[in-house]
């Protein structure tokens, strides 16, 4: 029974999330829909992260288990036949050497946030960026964002909601940088904290116009507080751009 | 009454073009019912190239005259706001100096063609690139576009409903590079004929995928004839970006 690793691409907007939720249009709904059309086999699309609503992704990873052995090449080309006009794309299909999972096996997660920092809102990129029309000082939000690299408690930067048993993370990288009209913060961590790169990139905003300090991002951290948390930026600007597994991974 | 330039971005899918068809919905219609929403005045958005249906631009120009003397920004803002939730937004709106006209002082149109060149069709970027699955070589399709630069009858490139007096342009800039898994070409001219981007970029894929090579290319270009031309690419991988006018423009 072959396990295919998924690299996945998708526009986040018409969905509930990557995670199915009964009747909701979903990626997981919709990806498990097209390998049901294309080989009859009801399966479960598992999943390297779960965005949320309105979250996109350019490197997602999924594995679907499947009955019988095709090449991964059909798999992908039949899998995105059946998507049809859906915005989701299945990038690269490969056969995942024994006992590698989508979620478990994963060795970081990287995610993208893009701010449009500009007077006018977006056009080509509605629904894709965050708008922030007062200008943001990138450098400045680049240094702040150093402090929160490494291994800390992100109760600050973690929706009330979030169900993990922990709220001790490890950020590995975290930087800011400006490109023209856009903000790209770029975040790896081997996981995050629901809501937990939106949240500071919400509150990296208020560095950027001035409003904290690197002082202040930090003190924020440092409160352990959910209340602490400077906005929560929307899930438009944000992008799972890749999963990484260890190179021999067996589990 | 002052003239007020606009620099404006859209998202060229939802409309019949920049140009206003009876009522068909299109980018000049736009913006016109939203000046008449905001100052109450009904004027002519004269713009500095008519994009076809489902062509981009990230840095068009228009012109407006409007009765009273208001500042730029409000112009901008106040367009914006009435503009919406449709993907067409005013980048900056500047007052032109006397005699200046979005059209006829124009000295330089750029446009980019975006071709993704990878097996999987575009998610996130549907209707907005060319979706070419044979790999492409760049670096060839550069060299060929060198073959176009200059002054010549373009009349194999041009579109047969072309309406223009003279099938004789100068291609100032004539470039292909790849990013990645898009293939970029960019062009500069005075002005292009209808059609000619997409006319010259499809006829290039023929290069990137060794159908031509660069001389085929030239024979076609030297034939003058349509027939000569290869394929036309969609209107989805193309942007107008930019428009250039002379620094001390007064005609």
């Amino acid at each position: 029974m072959p396990r295919y690793r998924l690299t996945i691409e998708y526009d986040g907007r018409p969905y509930c999330g990557y995670q199915a939720q009964g009747k909701l249009p979903s990626v997981q709904a919709s990806l498990e829909a097209a390998v049901l059309k294309f080989c009859g086999e009801t399966v479960r699309a598992h999943t390297a992260g779960r965005t949320d609503s309105g979250v996109h992704a350019t490197g997602q990873v999924v594995h679907v288990d499947l009955t019988r052995d095709w090449p991964a090449e059909t798999v992908r080309n039949a899998i995105n036949a059946h998507l049809g006009r859906q915005p989701i794309v299945v990038l690269d299909a490969a056969v995942a050497p024994a006992g590698w999972h989508a979620r478990f096996s994963a060795t970081e997660r990287r995610y993208r946030y893009i701010i449009l920092n500009r007077a006018a809102p977006p056009a080509l990129e509605q629904g894709r960026v965050w708008h922030v029309k007062a200008p943001l000082d990138a450098d400045a939000m680049h240094e702040a964002a150093r402090g929160l690299l490494g291994h800390h408690d992100f109760t600050t930067f973690r929706d009330l909601a979030c169900q993990a048993n922990s709220p001790m993370r490890t950020l590995d990288v975290a930087t800011v940088r400006r490109e023209g009209d856009h903000v790209l913060l770029d975040f790896a961590a081997r996981s995050f904290l629901h809501r937990q790169v939106r949240s500071m990139t919400g509150s990296l905003s208020w560095v950027g116009i001035g409003r904290w300090t690197a002082a202040d991002l930090k003190a924020a951290l440092d409160a352990r507080d959910r209340q602490a948390c400077g906005p929560v930026s929307p899930a438009d600007g944000l992008y799972l751009t890749g999963v990484s597994y260890e190179a021999n991974a067996s589990k």
